[in-house]
């Protein structure tokens, strides 16, 4: 039986940690607020009280972390992951981060003697807690077989993307096209609305068209009903548009409806709207046209 | 029985008036070039030798056309649809053209003294074929329910979408988001690929999430396959994107995002892939990145 | 003594027409509102009842209208300018109108026996009182040089862009930098503002370096003043930008800053800055951004 | 007399530095390839082995280089700028770079014991060898006073922006407003010559009107004659874009023209003028329209 270790116990990291105790690891969890591991606690389940002693006792260590401030920190800080880290230990990178922020922390695990896979994740809390992320698994191929165990608990299915670095460029890939999807769905509804359309027939037409997509439904249901409840909020949406613009720079690929989508959540927190769901990026497009796209 | 005309045979409306023959409809076509016209002929259907004496012959008149010029010309022109128009006659618009436009043509007919509706479609070849286009209807209400059994016969589901041109306005709010929908899966695809992701991971990952539909599995096969040839192609997009941004900008929405949309596809012509599925959408981009999205 | 018609009295035309006036042409005016034309009454100016007398009694017949449709208006409708051309007829049409438009309108005039020349001009109130705007000159250079000394006198420089048609073109190139020079003044202003840098700072830091000119000179100081009264106002930009992207498309040249300038505008319009001057572009991202870019 | 130290001696820092010495200031110069310093010690002027010894010799050291990582590699790197700041030590950071890389390298200067200010300046090589850059400084008033003088040997005029990192986003603000400039004018000359426009006509019609500046006079000369030779090239232009844009993402200002122009730099890049002039991202555009802007 492996030992797992869980480090950032948010909306995601919670229930994906709790299928790693469903699934029988020996789990052991650590968050930087003790509030958040009190029903871990309460369950049972070892909390560590620093990444430095949660490390020491795991094979493989998870963190799900708000950005790559936080990773660094939970890897450099006294008692931190790094203090922990020896041959037998694989770190297993699951916030979403930049591209260069996990090749610097791919290169302190190794430096301090483990392995290291990035393999953020993609999906909100509904199959966080189902299990049913898409894992993207970037790293040497016998150390991402190595952790496989481990992800399928809480992903399914897990692609292996490439080496080191390519889990986080396939998850800012896949939140590049949901930013845009998002932003442009926005768009569309305002448009709809203002020229008279009822949002129950603009739902039905996209439902039997091409673009069917859960995406659609869902943000489509919690629009009209004026649901803003964040499942992934505008503030990380606009992070992810934020660091895939920042690597298609260095990389030579220019976006142009990419970066306008950026604005358009970018304007969604210049208004207040940054920790509310990312459907609320169509708040500014009704503001500024004066039209309320809620069922009628 | 309910005896229809068809006027316009080509990709779209050839399959879309052989489902009208098939559902037993007294069917009478008509198209500018008449080698169209020919299969229907070899089957014994009829053909009108004008708009003017396919429309005295049908209760309803359906056009299926490339744009707004041909719709006008077509209701105008000598022995046109509207020198054949009485009071009994419904026009079923089923092309997709301009909101203005189509307030247009509704006022020729009604002032010929016949019914008006528009119906454009959602949907390309494939369902054209099967009978399952989205039929998007504006009109009395009365007047959409007497050609239901006709639209029916093409279209699965038919949404009323309210008044003349609210059919238009709902084809222009489909396909805005379908181009924009295209356009960012084209840039997330070039920007996978820079980065070294295999298409194959990309589209594996997509279908495992909130944006799985049908576009993204279609073009997405279709472009690793390096098949462009035309479904819908750019040059239509681009019509349709403009539309809708002229209708946005007449009603006061801004579309920051469809604007770069419709750009991309700008770029797309001015390439010399107008004539190519919507999806070459993607080579300009690929051409600036120098980097192939093909299957490897 | 060339007899000169002058069809339109607004803003821009009244002053153009003074000044043909003053240079000595035996000046014949008309406005569809009798208002704007009784100034001129009063000085002793003729004034026609109806474009086909005007143009009767004229050789160069100037239009400055609002917009393509009120152009074609002014020629096709009853007792309209095509009613009194003849073989001495020249037309010299000043509007701001759309590559198209101005063909059918030279097509219109040409057909009818007489002469057209398409002369925009580039340059507000200011320059059209003092008789410097800027004459974007189109067609044949034997008629663009016989209606020369007529332009000269509302104009300097006068520029023979090329056929008819040219004069159009360069407008709209002109126009299309003018839209983006200032919505992108706007976001650098308000980026400046939120940074908490002075308004009266910025402006010194950009009379001093590469961008110093008339436009950001004036508009920077309105926008201190908070001054939004017409020169040009958001309604006309929109219209310029959009004619632009309209001829961009026809001609394969993809715009994608433009085309987000035009949607700024279409913000302006949409928070009812629609008759405000061009500057109001800056105040719908005050909004978003909660800030104000006034003289502190 | 006061000692004034200077690092980094290229294409602008080598002209600025020439000038503190005809101001008759006691130079001392450094640069991390020796042949930049080769000059200056041709011609008398102090040369030091190390950062560290230039700045324990001078009251004022000035930074003059390429991005943020290569000023805090000055500072903090063995034998850098803070192992010889002391109380008397006032470094003037003139490189463009981050405002937060500016407040992490104030705090730095200071708690090693100096005083800083952020002078970025405004204009290129021209300017930098006539004196005549403007000079944006940020910090305390009395300590930006103490420096005036020297700022004033390269800088006319010197404008005091604010606090510290002041400096820098009046530099993020003129920077953004050039990209923004020079991109719309490359759209724009591109659709006036696929209209059929000559380029010295649509120069002169510039010239005429209210956006008749420095920067459409020059680069419209040079993209005219071919000429891409650096000024100010595409990469650093792209360069500031990206600051300005993660700084407006910070402070809550969506710029979406300021975002597609940072995509049309970042296309030159892609297609290998990163090198080139600024003016360079004309290029791809005429690519993609098949198109090109010479004079002809």
């Amino acid at each position: 039986m492996t030992n797992v270790g869980f480090i950032g116990l948010g909306a995601m990291g919670a229930p994906m940690a709790w299928n790693l105790d469903d699934a029988g690891f020996d789990l052991v969890v650590y968050n930087r607020t003790t509030d958040r591991e009190q029903p871990f606690a309460e369950a049972g389940i070892s909390v560590a009280d620093s990444p430095k002693h949660l490390t020491k006792r795991c094979d493989v260590v998870c963190l799900m972390l708000s950005d790559g401030d936080a990773v660094a920190e939970a890897l450099e800080r006294d008692l931190g992951v790094l203090d922990g880290v020896d041959e037998e230990t694989t770190v297993v990178q699951m916030s979403t981060i930049g591209y260069e922020e996990t090749l610097a922390a791919a290169e302190m695990v190794t430096e301090a003697g483990g392995r290291f896979v990035d393999a953020p994740v993609s999906g909100t809390v509904g199959p966080a807690r189902e299990g049913t992320l898409v894992g993207l698994a970037g790293g040497d191929e016998a150390v991402v077989g190595g952790v496989r165990p481990v992800l399928e608990a809480m992903c399914d299915p897990v692609v292996h993307c490439g080496d080191v670095g390519q889990g986080t460029n396939m998850k800012l890939f896949v939140n590049l096209l949901l930013g845009d999807a998002m932003s442009a769905f926005a768009e569309a509804l305002v448009f709809g609305r203002q020229n008279g359309l009822s949002v129950s027939d603009m739902r039905t037409v996209i439902e039997n068209g091409a673009l069917d997509c859960p995406l659609f439904a869902g943000k489509g249901a919690t629009i009209a009903d004026g649901d803003f409840d964040s499942r992934f909020p505008v503030d990380y949406q606009f992070k992810d548009l934020s660091l895939a613009l920042d690597r298609a720079g260095d990389i030579g690929v220019p976006l142009s409806q990419t970066a306008a989508a950026r604005e358009a959540f970018s304007a969604a927190r210049a208004r207040g709207y940054g920790e509310e769901d990312m459907a609320a990026v169509i708040k500014p497009l009704e503001e500024t046209a004066d039209v309320s796209v809620r069922e009628d």
